[in-house]
C-alpha cells in the first residue's frame, strides 16, 4: 500500500491524460485531478449527501468531517456494507500503508484519522497491512531498513487512537505464509499477466517481485488470510478506507474475489491531500517544506504555512477588499476545510475570505493554531507510544471483543 | 519442483529444437534428448570419471550406481562443493517436488534415491520443498487437494530412507512466510519480468501466481531461508540433486545468489528416466501403462515390461542370435542399467544380451525381479510411514545432530 503523497514518480507524462495509479499520481497537463473522471474511468461511485445521512443516522454519531466535506468523495458497495450493518452483520476494515519514510506529513494521517472513526463509530475490527515488502522492492531500501520503517510508521498509526482490542496492525514480512499466502496464491492465479499491466502500467523491465505484489495487498480483504481472527468467519465483509491511488488493487481484488468464494471488498476512497504550494503542486520526500510532517515543530509549521502555503487572496489588501480570495486554489483554506471541525467556523471563512473581509494573514494565522494543536497531539500521543504497544498491536492474537 | 516424468506440456513443438524446462521436455524431431547440447546450452558442466571418483575417495563409499553409470551426469560447482568438504567445511542438500499426483513412477524416485545416498556417504542435512503452491497453480488443483497430495508424496519420500534427524520437508503452503519470505523478495528484486519469460518462457496469458514462483524455488538455495536449522550460518554451501530439466530455476538462482550477498547453489543434475516406450516416448499421466508406478503389484509390473517395454531385440531369435540387441534403444537393458547395482551383472548382460547370447525374455525377466523387488521394498517402507513421522519429518525445528 502507497501512498502517493509526495511519491509519484518522476516520469511524470507530459501532455497525456490524467494518470492514478499507487505509484504515479498526475494530473492533465499539471493542472488539478478531475474527481469525476477518475470516477468514470475508475467505476466507482460518489458518495452523496443521501450516503452520509444514512452513515449519520445508522452510527447516530455525526459523520466524520472528511465525511462531511467530501475528502472521502468515492465508493464501492459502501451500501451493501450499511446494508449488512443495519441487519445486525459486522464488517472489517482494513487499510494499509507503504512504509518509505520516517516522518509522516499530514496527508499520511488523513485514511488513519478516518479509519479511526469508522472503528469507533461501527465498533468494528481492523486490520492495517505494513507492506515493508513492497517498499523493499519500489524504494530499494534493505529488508532490515523496511522493517524499522514499518514499526516507526506503527508508533504514528497507533498514535491516532485505534483500540487495541479491535486492531492488528501487521508486517508483511513477518505475517505472509500460512492462510495469507495460500489467498495470495488463489489470487495469483486469478489475474493474468497482461491484466496486471493494463492495471498498473508494469513493464517488461520491472522486477518480477512487482508483478508478484498485488496478490499482497489483495488478500487482506479475505477474512481468512486471518485465521486467528476471523475463524469461520469466511463471509464477513470488508470494508477498505483508503485514498483513491489505491483503487486499481482492489479493482482487481474485487474482480477475483467471487471466483474464489470470498465477497468483494467495499471501499471508501478520498481525493489527495494538496502539497503547500498548491493542488497541482506536489509533495515530494525531497522537498521538505512542500508538506507538513507530524514531526515539525510548531515554528516549523507557522514558517512553512507563511511562507510556503499557495494563497488564493489578491495581490494587494485593496484588491483583495474588492474581489475576495480565490477559495479554489486556496491552500490555508483547503487545509482548514481538512481540519477544521466546526463547520460554522469554517463557513465564516468561507464567507468573509471569499469575500475579501478576511486576509490571508488572518487565515493562515488560524490554520497555524489548528495544525500545530494537531501536530502536538499527535506528537505527544506517539512519544506515548512504547516498544510494548508496538509488540502488543502487532502481536498475532484473537482478538475476542473485536465486535463490541 | 516439477518432475518432468509424464508431465510434459501438450502444446509440444513439431520440429523445433529441443526445449527443456521445467514443464516441457521434448526432444529435437522427436528423437532422443541431446544431452551434450543440453550441457552447452545450459552451460553446466558433465560429470567425468575423475569427479566420480573424487566422490569415492572423499566418502570413502563406491559412488552411487547413477554416478557410476551416468544417470547423475552434469553438475554446476560439484568440485567446489568437495573443495569444502575437504576442508572440513559442511554444506546441506536441497531437492524437492511437485506434488501433482498420487502415486509416484519409478522415474519420480530417482532423484530421492540419489539423495539419500548423499545424505549418507556426506553425513549432511537436507531440506525438501514440496512445492504445492506449484502445482495448485500450475495444475490449477485446490489448496487442500495441493496440500493433501504433499503429504502422501511426503511418505514416499520418506520411505527412500532418509535420516530424520538431518531431514527437514516442508510444503510451501505451510513454510512460506518469515526469513523464506524475505529471500523470496530478495529474489525477486533481482530478477525482471522479461528474464524469467527468457529462462521460462512465460507469455502475458500466464497468471501471476507463475511469474511469482521462481523466487519460491530459488530460496530453499540460501541457507537464511531455515533460520530453525542453520542460524547464522549464512556461508553454509548448498548442493542440488535434481533433474536437469530444473536447472533453470538454479541458473537463475545462481544468477542472483551472489547479488544478495549469498554462494551460488551447487547443483548435480540427473538424464531422464525414459518411459517403457522407450526413450522417445513420454511417460505419460493419462497412460498408466508409460511407466512402473510404487504402487504396481507384482504381477502389473511383470505385465507392463512384457508387453510395453521397448526391447531393442531382433524380430526372430535367428536374426537376434545373428545381430544382437541395439541396446542404444533397448528399455529392459535401460531399467537395469538404473537400478541393478552389480557392475558385472550388468556387464555381463551387455556383452550378453548385445551379442544375441542373451534373449529380451531373459532380460524382461531379470528386470520383473528387480523391480518387483525394489517396489515391493518401497511399498512396505511406505506402508511403516505413519502420519506420526510425517509430522516429524515436517515439523519446524532444529536439527541438532544434522552434520554428525
Amino acid at each position: 500500500m502507497e501512498k502517493r503523497e509526495g511519491e509519484a514518480e518522476p516520469e511524470q507524462k507530459e501532455e497525456e491524460e490524467q494518470v492514478v495509479n499507487p505509484w504515479m499520481v498526475s494530473a492533465k497537463g499539471g493542472g488539478k485531478i478531475d474527481y469525476d473522471k477518475l470516477i468514470d474511468q475508475f467505476g466507482c461511485q460518489r458518495i452523496d449527501q443521501s450516503l452520509v445521512d444514512r452513515i449519520h443516522r445508522l452510527t447516530g454519531r455525526p459523520p466524520h468531517v472528511f465525511l462531511r466535506r467530501g475528502v472521502f468523495f468515492a465508493h464501492r458497495d459502501l451500501n451493501e456494507i450499511l446494508d449488512a450493518y443495519e441487519r445486525g452483520d459486522k464488517f472489517y476494515l482494513y487499510t494499509g500503508r507503504g512504509p518509505s519514510s520516517e516522518a509522516l506529513h499530514l496527508g499520511h494521517l488523513i485514511p488513519f484519522m478516518f479509519t479511526k472513526y469508522l472503528q469507533e463509530v461501527f465498533k468494528v475490527p481492523l486490520v492495517v497491512q505494513l507492506t515493508d515488502d513492497e517498499k523493499c522492492m519500489w524504494k530499494n531500501l534493505t529488508v532490515e531498513e523496511s522493517q524499522r520503517l514499518a514499526r516507526e510508521n506503527a508508533k504514528d498509526i497507533i498514535a491516532c487512537g485505534f483500540d487495541i482490542s479491535k486492531t492488528f496492525i501487521f508486517s508483511d514480512f513477518d505475517f505472509v505464509g500460512g492462510a495469507f499466502y495460500k489467498n495470495m496464491v488463489k489470487v495469483g492465479k486469478c489475474v493474468t499477466y497482461n491484466k496486471v499491466v493494463g492495471i498498473f502500467g508494469f513493464t517488461g523491465e520491472d522486477h518480477i517481485g512487482k508483478v508478484s505484489f498485488p496478490p499482497v495487498q489483495a488478500v487482506p480483504s479475505f477474512p481468512s488470510s486471518f485465521p486467528h481472527l476471523f475463524p469461520g468467519q469466511d463471509n464477513l465483509r470488508c470494508l477498505i478506507p483508503c485514498a483513491i491511488d489505491q483503487d486499481p488493487y482492489f479493482r482487481m481484488t474485487r474482480d477475483v474475489a467471487p471466483r474464489i468464494g470470498y465477497h468483494k471488498p467495499a471501499l471508501i476512497e478520498s481525493s489527495f491531500f494538496p502539497a503547500l504550494q498548491g493542488e497541482t503542486g506536489k509533495m515530494s520526500a525531497s522537498d521538505p517544506n512542500s508538506a507538513i510532517y507530524v514531526t515539525d515543530s510548531a515554528k516549523e509549521i507557522k514558517n512553512k504555512i507563511n511562507r510556503y502555503a499557495f494563497s488564493g487572496g489578491q495581490d494587494s489588501v485593496e484588491k483583495h477588499r474588492e474581489l475576495g480570495a480565490n477559495l479554489e486554489v486556496d491552500i490555508p483554506f483547503k487545509y482548514l476545510s481538512f481540519f477544521l471541525d466546526d463547520d460554522d467556523k469554517l463557513e465564516e471563512i468561507q464567507k468573509e475570505y471569499g469575500s475579501g473581509r478576511m486576509l490571508t494573514g488572518e487565515v493562515k494565522q488560524l490554520l497555524v493554531e489548528v495544525l500545530t494543536e494537531m501536530v502536538e497531539r499527535h506528537r505527544r500521543a506517539r512519544a506515548a507510544v512504547t516498544d510494548e504497544m508496538v509488540d502488543a498491536f502487532m502481536a498475532v492474537r484473537p482478538l475476542p471483543n473485536m465486535f463490541i
